[in-house]
Order: structure tokens, then sequence, then C-alpha cells
């Protein structure tokens, strides 16, 4: 376990993951911030709103986006509670988020740290400064128990 | 010059492009098919809707999901005039579709035959039929001119 308090965001984003669980969607939450105030958050919502782009990053960050009425989130930072896929990897690009901060690591479909590594490619035209595992074992748990629940 | 007709939807794609650019925003189009029948399309909205995400590719596959009431775009094929990004690309899996096709190569930001190459990596849980080239030197001409004039 963490040994550590995580940032207060990084809680915030695995509350939303808890309710994206409870509403039956894959338990992944966002918190996207600037200067200390929370201005894009997001679970998954693909099932719900079905909508292919749902993930958590992208519904935090488009709502960022509308709140600064820009497409470009200068100086904002990004928390999610699981690796980013390639579209969100993508999302977070385009956005310009200063810091990324995710939780745990993604074999299966992550591409930060792995499969198509997005943010390593010559053509990304803006990385994120990259930490990872901050709540990892909390994320990951959460994770477990969701598909757990449904073999 | 291609030397032989466009698929309709290519040409419907390269006509959304022309209105992207008309509007200042960089032209790209794109085209979801189902049966024959146009359920989605979009162009580039990035600035207009001060939403990062808002490529053309993602406009239109969300638009299809909408209609088709699902998040699973089965049987579905998309003309885009751009070869897709990461964030693009990455979508166009999560979605299933079923075909690609598009029609220039996009050395700066491509992520389907370059860069991220999202649908060659093992993690990659569904690729479509890729199919490039389709309307290149209208879509690569859109762009150079759409560039020329801002320089």
């Amino acid at each position: 376990m963490t040994r550590w308090p995580l940032p207060e965001p990084m809680l915030e984003a695995l509350a939303l993951a808890r309710k994206a669980g409870e509403s039956g969607e894959v338990p992944v939450g966002a918190i996207v911030v600037k200067d200390g105030e929370v201005i894009g958050e997001g679970y998954n919502l693909t099932r719900t709103d079905h909508d292919p782009t749902a993930h958590a990053e992208i519904v935090a960050l488009r709502e960022a986006a509308r709140h600064l009425g820009s497409e470009r989130l200068v100086d904002c930072d990004l928390y999610v509670t699981l690796e980013p896929c390639a579209m969100c990897a993508g999302a977070i690009s385009h956005s310009r988020i200063a810091r990324l901060y995710y939780g745990a690591s993604d074999p299966k479909g992550g591409a930060v740290e792995q499969g198509a590594r997005v943010f390593d490619q010559a053509q990304c035209l803006h990385r994120p400064e990259v930490y990872s595992g901050i709540g990892e074992s909390e994320a990951a748990e959460l994770l477990r128990d969701f598909f757990a629940e449904r073999r």
C-alpha cells in the first residue's frame, strides 16, 4: 500500500473511479487541476453515454476546456487512476497538459510506458511531465474487484 | 490526381474538410457509413468548440454512436481525409470501426502508418481494415493551401 498521503486530486479521482464502477462502467476516474482548483472531472461513461470516446480523461479534459474557454489547458495538471490509452494520451498531448499523474499501469491498454508510447514519439508535439504509481494500489484494487465480480 | 472516381463518402469528407478550412479550422473531414447510409459526420472544431478532442474523426464517431445508441460501431466504415493521429486511431479502435479509408498521410501527426502505429501494437484489441491514399491529392492540396495562406 502507499506509505504517504495521496494528493487530494488523486483521492478525488479514486472516488470518481468508484462511482464509475457502481454504475457498471470500468472504474477509472480523472481530475484536471489548475492553480489548485478542480476545473474538470470525469469517469468512464462509454456505455452510459453511448460514446466510445467517453473515457475518464476525455470527459475531464473536455470539461476543463469548456471551463477555460480554450482548447489549450495551459498550466493544468491531470490526475487519472489508470495509465492512459493511446486515445487519451493523444488528447492529453493535444490539450497541452503540463503534468500527468497516474495510478496503476495498464499492460493491456496503456500507451504511456508501453505499447504505442505516445509521448515518446518524435511526432509528439507536447509531452507532459509524467508521474506514475500515485495511488497505484488503490486504483488497481478497484479494477481487480470490478472484474472479479463480473467473471 | 486520382484517376478513378472517389467513393461518395470520401467526396463528402472532402467537402467537410473544405468547410472546416473556411471557418479557420485545419481542413480535415470525416464520415461514418453503415449499410450505405451516412450516420456520422464531422470536421475539425477544436477552436470553435474549445474542445481539444474535437478532431473530425472524434466528432463523426460520437455522432454515429449517438445515432446507433451504442458505443460500438459494428459494421461501420470511417472515411477521413487525413491519416488519424494517436487520439483518433485509439478512438477508431475503441469504436470497432470495420474499415478505415483515409486520404493524405500525415508525417507530422499520423499514428497509423508511422509514429505510434496504434493498430500495430500487440495491445490493440480491434484493428480495422485500413485503406490509405483514397483522395490523397485532394486532401493534401486543401491542407497545403490552408497553411500557405496562414504563413
